[in-house]
Parts: structure tokens; C-alpha cells; sequence
């Protein structure tokens, strides 16, 4: 620091700073000198200049008073180590083992629309398995002109699209639905990411092999030792159905599908194949396990639904939840995040009193179709327990039904596709809970 | 896998696998059997099964045979090890140390828009500082009526604002300008990135503490050694200026600003100060060291352009490119970037003949206001030598120059802001090396 510059801020200190008003407008600079007293008593704030200006700031701890550590000591960058509480995590009670099981995407610490792949939840049916991209193939084949098999360096010399789309789990808060109150937004929510996607549009792929005129249906399996499978309409492979090799701008993650995977926009993310070695054309659906097994919807007359693809709108509060107390009264910022297989989301709306009043979100991110749309609202809490939901509505015009509603259509039997509204109750200490209302 | 399913699987090579035919249409299937023949005979491929059926796919590998590992293995996830190469470099002659250095974006590698957080580049006046988010303060003062210092969670109530824009250091590419040639994308234009960033609108915080009636210019001064800073206008910052502190959905990464920055959209990136500890409002700029000594241009005629603060528009090809030779003739997918500071990228055209012929290009991302744009063309190769170039318009119809139009306006002595028109000469047998023409 050069002396005009030192000279600066000690000016701005003895004139400025020890002038401070304390204003009660947020409440916010009372609370911060308070810190900021007790801070400085700390042995890495203050020189005695600063002493001297009564430990008002700007603080001059030791990272201001030194050199840092060059560039690329770390040449594949990692988060500061003071965030080492944002990662996936498993709740053990949910499956029996861990290798066909799910971890789960930290909401309450994420921001944006975007969700770092680092952190996408898990959802293997045989463990993540290790791949190696240059001995990796994708086969299309069956009702096909010219059936094809394509290395990695095949794929990529086709036209390539990139878009920002969300991924779910159908079984995301499926426990909720019968009852279950997890309480953590990471557990109750967490089956759900968005990220960049680019790969080659299926339908690409298809004109390159040429349906044949009966084709409807297109079997998708994965190289992993479950060998996953679905049946996807053709309708949606024409659609925007992708075949991706890169998220959040690099290579596909390991346990997102590495080297290669399908991706159905808006749809459950069991169809969306990781790891995908074969695409085979045909003339209905195949009704393999896992479509059948799982992913079908028991309702309260016994009867199951099939193939129910899309995820419908949803919406859920990521601040406060539990892992977001509010500490301190007063003007606050309610944020989440509101999303809908069917495309853009139109509307959302926060309650503070258990859907007995609402007042209209802003949006606060890029607004995609099928893409996590962020929301917030301002809001002067008086330290009184709330009940804080918010209610998405999509562009079709359909409205995220309450618990109630989506319970009186299907039943209790189901544990996919649960959208209803969420509550939060919020204590008078700031403490956050999972209820449930009708 | 069932027997059913093995059943399939063997028909399927039978009736379709051993009669694939090799179409010539863009060479892939002839190239993937040679491929699949070769690899077939490692020890990772094919059970006896499909040895009877000719070695043809599908193959078998030991992933697709064996449960993989559990979930949260890796509770923070990393890239596959197949993808260790895609990492940020440094120079080594660039810069006389480590700590007052930079490093490069790995942009043959990506794709899509959204830099992954792990390998932004980095470029730091005094290394890179570690801190403690909970001893951090931003302090507010000089012409307001009511200074602030704000903590993190302070910080956090704000409401808050997520957009993807790019960062770009003026200096990109520089060199180039004087003549010299970087044969590695990763080093003629690396010093690029676009993230999703979050945070509150430095318009919302000067509300909050009230500019005086003369203000109008800030001093944002950074918490490293350096204490980097730059004197920002006034109109910039109640324009898009925000105080970040998320970054491609999570917290800041360290190398980008730690605990919370500033962003200046679209302009010079040494404007957004990272670890930024200080935001003074006064009624002139400060002309401190940075801005006087770095970050003005150098004309012919020995004077200096001062606050030349907008990237302008700008593009190159990611693919082929020095990282990315071109390993076969026939239909293969050229595609870049595309970016510009004042907006959007309206329009781009590809040559392959050094800027004697144009075709369109298409966008095959998001187009989104001061955000890397992802352009790209099917090019058939017949395998002669190309001279590939790409030119970007933004919404302004500012045409990106070539090098001629650029030193006839600039001279030579600049490093900054150098945003000719690039050229990659692509050689018959597939290499590429950085050439430049007027």
C-alpha cells in the first residue's frame, strides 16, 4: 500500500468512519460494528495504525498485508475451504445399500440457476461405473436405414447444441408425499440439478441413420452393469431429446453419464440414460424392468400408471429452510427456485401465512424452458412464526396443486412426481422446520 | 442383464450387427468398425458370446459386466481421469513470477458458454488470498449519506440477482497484436470466461447507503496484497454493476474473489476487483496505480487512451484449433466464440479461406447480452489446406476488424483490447497452427 493510499484511508477512517450513524433501517450496521468490535480483537486484524483509529475499519487482516499464493498451484480449482459443507449427502436409511442408491444436490448453499456439477445428485440402479472414452461405442441400431457405431470422435464431429435444462428424479420428495416431513431442503428436494448440456440432437442422429416409416419407439440402454434402459417415444427424440458429452461446459461428469448420455428435457431423469451405449429404433416400448418394476405410478384403485415422462411444474422456498436459519428480524430475502417439464415457468407466488395470502416473486435469473427459474421477495419479517410456501405456475397455465389437491387425484400409494406445495415454518429464534398443510 | 435381454442383444448382432453396412456418408462407420476390430482385441472387450458373433458390437466391457462404486464416494465430484489434460496453464516467460501472473483458460476443451469454475483463469496483482468470509467486511463510504459496513450475512439480505456474462482480462491475446503467435488456443485467448454470476446489485446498495448529489465515480479497491483498484463511473454502477458473491451456482471460488467481488459486465476485467473489501463514492477517478501504470493503451503517437473500459465484440474458432487437429477428412463441425461488451452477438461468419468468401454461422447456445456465444457451420474438408476465421457483429453492428483495420487505428504499441479477427491454418494431414493475416 502506498503512503498516499495509507494516507487515504486513515483520512477515511478519522473522518468517515468514526462518524458512523448507526442506522436501524436493516438493521444491518449495528449488527456489523458489533461483529466488527469483537472481530477486531482477533490477531489478524489491525495494525496499530488502525488501533489507534478506535478499530474502525476497513480491517487490515493478514491477507491484505501480504502476498497470496501464485496462480495454477492449483491448475483444476477447488472451493475455499471454508465451504467444505457444500457437497452431496445420502441419507443411509432410504436404500439398502449404496451402490444402487442416491446422494443428494445441496440447494439450501446454491445460487443461480445453475447447479455446479460437482454437486448434482446421484442416482445409480448398479454403482458409478468407470468408463473409458476411447474404447466406448454407441450403437444405433434396429429399425434403421443404415445402422451406425460411433466412437467419441465420431460424435463430436456432428452438429452440436448446447441448453440449460433441469434434471429430476420422479422419486424427488417422494416420502413427503406419504407423510414423511425430511428436514433438510437437501433431502426433501434435492433430486433435482440444472445444468448446460451440449451434445447432438437426437433427432441428428436419427436422420444420419434414417428411421424406417413404423418406427415409434426408441429403446435407450446404458453401458453400466444394470445396463438401464427406457423406451422413449419418437415423438420426443424428434423433439429436443439430446445426446450429451459435455455439462457446465466440460465433459460430462462421471456419475452424470461419462462419456456420453441422453438427455430428455423436462422429463423424469431415469429416461435420460447415463453412460448410453445403444439407441435401438422400434415399433412400441419394450416394458424393461425398470419401467415397469419402478417408474410406473401405483394409484389407490391398484391400478398402475405408465409412462408418466414429464415432470410437472414445481417450485420450493431455498431460503430460509432448514440448513438457512434466519438469524436477525427485519427485512430479509426469500428466494427459491420454481420449475416445469412443460416448458417456462409464468408465475410464482410467496405465502408467508400457510397459503392464506400470497404476494407475486420476482424472477432473478435467466427464465428457460424446462430450466430452474430462480425467485425472490423482499420481506420485513417482525420475528413472528410464518408459514412459508410459494406456488409456481407454468406457462400452460397449470398451478403447483397443494398436498390436498394432488392427494385427493392420486392417492397415497404413489412416490413419483409429487409437486405440491412446500412449507417452511419459521420460528421466532429463526430456527426452520417441514410441515405440511393440506 | 436378463436372458431376454441377451437374447436381444445377440439377435441384434446377428441380424443387424454382422450385416452393418458401411456407408461412405461421413466416413464414421467404416472408421468405427476398423476401431471396434482393433479394440476388440484388448482384454476389456467381449465375452465369448460376442467373440462367436465377430467381435461386433455391442461390446462388453468390464463396466457394463460389474457393479460400480457407491454414491458419495466423492461427496464434492471431480472430472473422469481421462480428462486430466483439461487444466489451466501458465506462460512461463509471460510474466517475471507466479505471483503477479496469470493462467489460461482451457477453451479447446470446453464447451457450451458456462466456464466450469475449476479452470476460469486466474490473474492476480499479489497472489491469490485466502479469507475467512466470517472476518470479511465490505465497507461503503466517501459521498453517501449513511456508510455502511456490511458482513457477509449482511451482504446475504439483499435482494439478489444471478446473470451469465463473461470476464475477459484486456489483455487476451495482446501479444498477438505485436506480431506474436501462441500456437495454442489455450494461450492466444484464454484469458476468456462466463460464469453465472449471483449477487446484489451495487445499484441496490448505493440506494441503500444514498449517493450525494456530485457523486460520480466509485473506487473499488480489492482485500489482497495489492490492494487492487480502479475508479468506476458512476453511470456503470447504477447501470448492471453487481456485488458478487456466487459463481456458476456456489460460492465464489477463491481465484475469482473469495468471499465477494465486483462485476462489470462487459467491461475490462481488471474492473471487477475481486476480494473486494471497499467501495468509496466520490465526484472525480482516483487515477491510482493500476489504472496509470496498467489498463491504458499505448497510441502511435505516444499518447494514452485512459478508461478504455468495454470489451468489444470479438470471436474465435474453438474447434479446430492448435488443441484440436482434425483427424479425418469429410463432414466435420467447426465451432467458437463469440462476445461482445456492449450486448449481444448478433451475427457471425466463418471463412476457410482467409476471409475471401463468408458463410453464416449458426448459434447453438443461449444468446444472452455480454455472454460468450456458441457459433458453429458443418464444413465438408476435402483435406487441403484452410485458412479458418471467424467474424462476430454485435447488436450495436460493430464488425469485428481484422489486423489491418485494428493498427491502422491503434499503432502497435497497445496490449490491450486486441480483438482481430484470428486466424487458424488448418494443414493436410489435420494439424493446425496459429498464422495471422492482415
Amino acid at each position: 500500500m502506498g503512503d498516499k493510499q495509507l494516507d487515504e484511508w486513515l483520512q477515511s477512517i478519522a473522518s468517515e468512519g468514526a462518524a458512523l450513524p448507526v442506522t436501524e433501517r436493516r438493521g444491518f450496521l449495528k449488527q456489523a460494528l458489533t461483529l466488527f468490535g469483537s472481530a477486531a480483537v482477533g490477531s489478524s486484524l489491525g495494525t496499530s495504525a488502525f488501533a489507534d483509529a478506535q478499530n474502525l475499519p476497513p480491517n487490515v487482516p493478514v491477507w491484505t498485508r501480504s502476498l497470496g499464493s501464485g496462480v495454477v498451484s492449483n491448475p483444476y480449482g477447488k472451493p475455499s475451504d471454508f465451504e467444505s459443507h457444500v457437497k452431496r449427502r445420502t441419507v443411509d436409511w432410504l436404500t439398502a445399500d449404496r451402490i444402487a442408491s442416491v446422494s443428494f444436490t445441496p440447494l439450501g448453499d446454491l445460487k443461480g440457476i445453475i447447479t455446479p456439477s460437482a454437486v448434482v445428485f446421484e442416482r445409480y440402479h448398479a454403482g458409478l461405473p468407470q468408463i473409458n472414452p476411447h474404447e466406448h461405442r454407441l450403437m444405433i441400431h434396429g429399425m434403421v436405414e443404415r445402422p451406425i457405431i460411433l466412437s467419441m470422435e465420431d460424435l463430436m464431429r456432428f452438429p452440436s447444441t448446447s441448453m440449460i435444462r433441469f434434471l429430476e428424479c420422479p422419486a424427488n420428495g417422494g416420502m413427503e408425499w406419504r407423510g414423511a416431513q425430511m428436514d433438510r431442503l437437501q433431502f426433501s428436494h434435492g433430486m433435482l440439478a440444472c445444468c448446460e448440456w451440449t451434445g447432438v440432437m437426437l433427432s441428428t442422429l436419427l436422420e444420419e441413420v434414417g428411421i424406417k416409416k413404423d418406427a415409434r419407439w426408441i429403446l435407450a440402454e446404458g453401458a453400466d452393469g444394470a445396463h438401464m434402459s427406457r423406451s422413449i417415444p419418437m415423438a420426443k427424440a424428434l423433439d429436443d431429446a439430446i445426446i450429451v458429452y459435455a455439462q457446465n461446459g466440460e465433459a460430462l461428469r462421471p456419475e452424470q453419464g461419462y462419456p456420453v448420455r441422453l438427455i430428455n428435457p423436462g422429463w423424469e431423469g431415469n429416461t435420460s440414460i447415463k453412460w448410453l451405449r445403444r439407441l435401438k429404433v422400434g415399433d412400441k416400448p419394450w416394458h424393461h424392468r425398470e419401467e415397469t418394476s419402478k417408474y410406473t405410478d401405483l394409484m389407490a384403485d391398484g391400478s398402475a400408471r405408465e409412462f408418466t415422462f414429464v415432470q410437472e411444474c414445481n417450485s420450493v422456498v431455498t431460503c430460509p429452510c432448514p440448513e438457512k436459519p434466519e438469524k436477525n428480524k427485519g427485512k430479509l430475502w426469500i428466494e427459491g427456485l420454481a420449475w416445469s417439464g412443460r416448458g417456462k415457468i409464468k408465475h410464482v407466488d410467496i405465502s408467508v401465512n400457510g397459503g392464506v395470502s400470497w404476494r407475486p416473486a420476482s424472477f432473478t435469473s435467466q427464465v428457460l424452458p424446462k430450466a430452474l427459474t430462480r425467485f425472490g421477495l423482499e420481506w420485513d419479517w417482525d420475528g413472528s412464526p410464518a408459514l412459508i410456501q410459494s406456488r409456481a405456475v407454468d406457462e400452460t397455465a397449470y398451478v403447483q396443486p397443494t398436498y390436498g389437491q394432488l392427494r385427493a387425484v392420486r392417492g397415497t400409494n404413489s412416490i413419483y412426481h409429487k409437486n405440491a406445495i412446500h412449507t417452511w415454518k419459521l420460528y421466532p429464534d429463526g430456527k426452520v422446520s417441514n410441515v405440511q398443510i393440506s
